[in-house]
């Protein structure tokens, strides 16, 4: 272990020209014309696991390659794969940018670059973590870093297919693709939330009619809609469809205390929205609304006249694209059931209903408390020098779903600040966060569970 | 009065053939490309005026011209302004007409072609009961015909502008511009609804928002709007806005049994709108809710994703077009100021409203009672052989408010069978209405009111 920590101390300033070097490749996976650079980066990151002595390979698919790397030392040591990507988002709008966004600076400590923090920074420094160990890595390592992550491309879950076996091996993926919980505060998160996807049409009239000529005397589908959808929730904010909470976790106490004394800037939340308020479930906080409790949201709404002005007509149709957010123990299919009963049994007169059933997935519960769990959270400890905060997230990661059904236990790593603009112009990265994130993974690979 | 009906009945074919031939000219004044054949149309109108005896002109300003027409026999007997139009609308879809709109048939005792019904058969049936009396016309007669009443034309308003002192001399202005009640029952509409346009956006989130990440934790500004919206009316289909109905006047018990008695046919509107049923506010009839109480319906709702499959956002707005219709005693004004309260006081947590208020027309009655509208009762039942029935109509009808800030009183009459698909494809028109309508005429201008 102390080698290791002590290589990197040695190489502190060329693994950071190593990261500047991979930013000043602009990899986005979304646009064709980058194609070529998208590869460039591929071949960047293959050459840094290549010389930390990885047999290595790209995975070849429709679209960019998934660059994979084994370290295999002893088989009968544990073996761990680790996840990440190598291209970005487009930077766009490039203007709101203060510096360009494929010239590296760093400035206060802080890196600037498009794909620093999300996901260059985190990956790179696993990559160099097993370098730091030389020929004396204590466990097995598989590197898995796609190039597709940021335009929703399909190769890796191809690459997890095909190479089902190869990874057989392994019972844990460490993915440090997700921001921790404040600054210098670490996070493991275990829990992400599922999707049911449901659409609704109210129909009425034939055509759209004259809303003076008829009005009053036939149902307005946009204002049964509007009744229909106003029947969701009830005076608490709570989701008030019958069946829609069956097998839902609940948060217990435990948890709950472990979740309220997260370092959430709750301020900092509310501004980044923009909104007038926070508001959500009576008895919950926000962290537990956006995380840990089911919600049904109207993504969009439709029906009737949209221009300038005014057009008096009773719209013949009006249609709800409604997702709902799962927790673990809900079942998909048994709230989109559960929706479509609750829309029609509350359908006002004088309507007809068409309901449509969209994309599924279940909630992720990851425990915290398993081996490979607790050594992850021991390493980020070590590394940053305080206990790694537990927490889940509201939204799904279908890699970490993929993973889990190729027999992994996802172990999601919160490596970086929150607000470091992933996505937005000016993303920025903590070069004490990238420093961090290599000790993560020299502590993670120098103490497998046993 | 019988040398009047006697020329009719010479005459009978060829007044037929002028209204064949009237229905020839595509005068569509939606479509620059017919303005020629628009003005045709104004020509051969103003011919029958001429042939009538009418000293005539055009009122030319922005688009297609307005026909005018006097006739002033005696400055000692009253003076009645005759309104009709001689454009139509657009004939599309082509495909559906059963025989093309321009070249005129008549089968099974009805015209077919674009226009017969709305509005040159019932505009040229009074020009030529006018042409009838010959020398021996017992009253004074002013004829304005537009060109772009299907259009949504000004000029006619700037002719009753131009010209109000030349109308002073008139009291009453008859607009044969609508159907009767049933077939072969004419109608006198006393009673039009007023309008008050109302827009309101709920503003939530700055941008829109991850609807996994932040799902639960912020107000949905399309669930909010949802909510408010259903708000607005209680369980009975009643307005439940405070102050919505003040001044609003009430259908006394003498009206409801004259409407009731109506000869409505509740099954062929209910299958002309397409709906499931027929639904509104409890304690009303079909007919009194579609002309005699107020509404507000939704004419657009919008917000968030429109698009194929889902996109997991909270939108960051969500948008609905209100119209009130109102009735005789509401003021406009006053009406949107409460709609808007209510929205602002019922308003959820989370959410900011924006309200507009758009365009406003307050609700029209016209007594049934006065000398001019039993003059044209009686006109129209000595034509028709049956009693004009006394309607409401649920719309409003710009003309009528012009020419009531003219210092006229409109006489609404309704001379056509119900569904003669005015605005629709294969219009059709009764001969028999055509003849009867200039026995109307002929009746009309022979008594008027002492």
């Amino acid at each position: 272990m102390d080698a290791a920590l002590k290589h990197l101390e040695r190489n502190h300033d060329r693994f950071l020209n190593l990261l500047l070097d991979y930013l000043k490749i602009p990899s986005i996976s979304a646009q064709r014309k980058h194609d070529a650079d998208s590869r460039r980066a591929a071949e960047f990151i293959r050459a840094r696991l290549d010389e930390a002595g990885f047999e290595t390979g790209f995975f070849e698919g429709k679209g960019l390659p998934t660059v994979h790397g084994a370290r295999l030392v002893d088989t009968k040591k544990p073996t761990l794969v680790v996840y990440g990507h190598y291209d970005v988002q487009p930077p766009d709008p490039l203007d709101l940018w203060e510096s360009p966004p494929f010239e590296p600076v760093i400035e206060d400590g802080e890196i600037r670059a498009r794909g620093c923090a999300d996901d260059k920074g985190p990956s790179l420094a696993l990559v160099l973590a097993a370098a730091c160990w030389g020929k004396d890595l204590p466990m097995n390592l598989r590197f898995v870093i796609e190039g597709e992550e940021e335009s929703g491309g399909t190769v890796v879950y191809d690459y997890l297919k095909v190479h089902r076996r190869d990874l057989a091996d392994a019972k844990a993926v460490a993915i440090a693709d997700a921001p921790g919980i404040a600054r210098g505060v670490p996070a493991l998160c275990y829990g992400l939330r599922g999707i049911a996807a449901v659409e609704v049409t109210v129909k009425g009239p034939a055509r759209d009619l004259h809303s003076g000529t008829y009005g009053g005397s036939v149902a307005n589908p946009a204002t049964a809609l509007a009744r229909l959808l106003a029947t969701l929730h009830d005076a608490k904010g709570c989701v008030a469809v019958q069946g829609f909470h069956e097998g839902a976790r609940p948060i217990d106490d435990v948890e709950r205390k472990r979740l309220s004394k997260l370092p959430f800037d709750e301020r900092a939340f509310l501004a980044d929205t923009g909104s007038p308020a926070l508001v959500g479930e009576e008895g919950f906080t926000t962290w537990e609304r956006r995380t840990a409790r089911p919600t049904v949201e109207i993504n969009g709404i439709f029906g009737g006249y949209e221009g300038e002005g005014s057009k008096t007509i009773i719209p013949s149709r009006a249609t709800a694209k409604l997702t709902c957010r799962l927790v673990p123990g809900q079942d998909p299919k048994r709230v989109q059931d559960a929706v479509a009963r609750h829309l029609e049994s509350h359908a006002p007169k004088g309507v007809r209903l068409e309901i449509a059933r969209g994309h599924t997935a279940p909630a992720a519960y990851m425990d915290p408390e398993t081996p490979w769990a607790k050594a992850a959270r021991a390493a980020l400890e070590r590394a940053y020098g305080c206990p790694a905060a537990l927490t889940r997230e509201g939204g799904s990661i279908p890699v970490v779903s993929a993973f889990r059904e190729a027999g992994l236990e996802p172990l999601l790593l919160g490596t970086y600040a929150p607000g470091e603009k992933a996505h937005s112009p000016n993303e920025r990265y903590h070069v004490e966060d990238f420093l961090a994130c290599i000790r993560a993974g020299i502590h993670f690979f120098g103490a497998p569970p046993a």
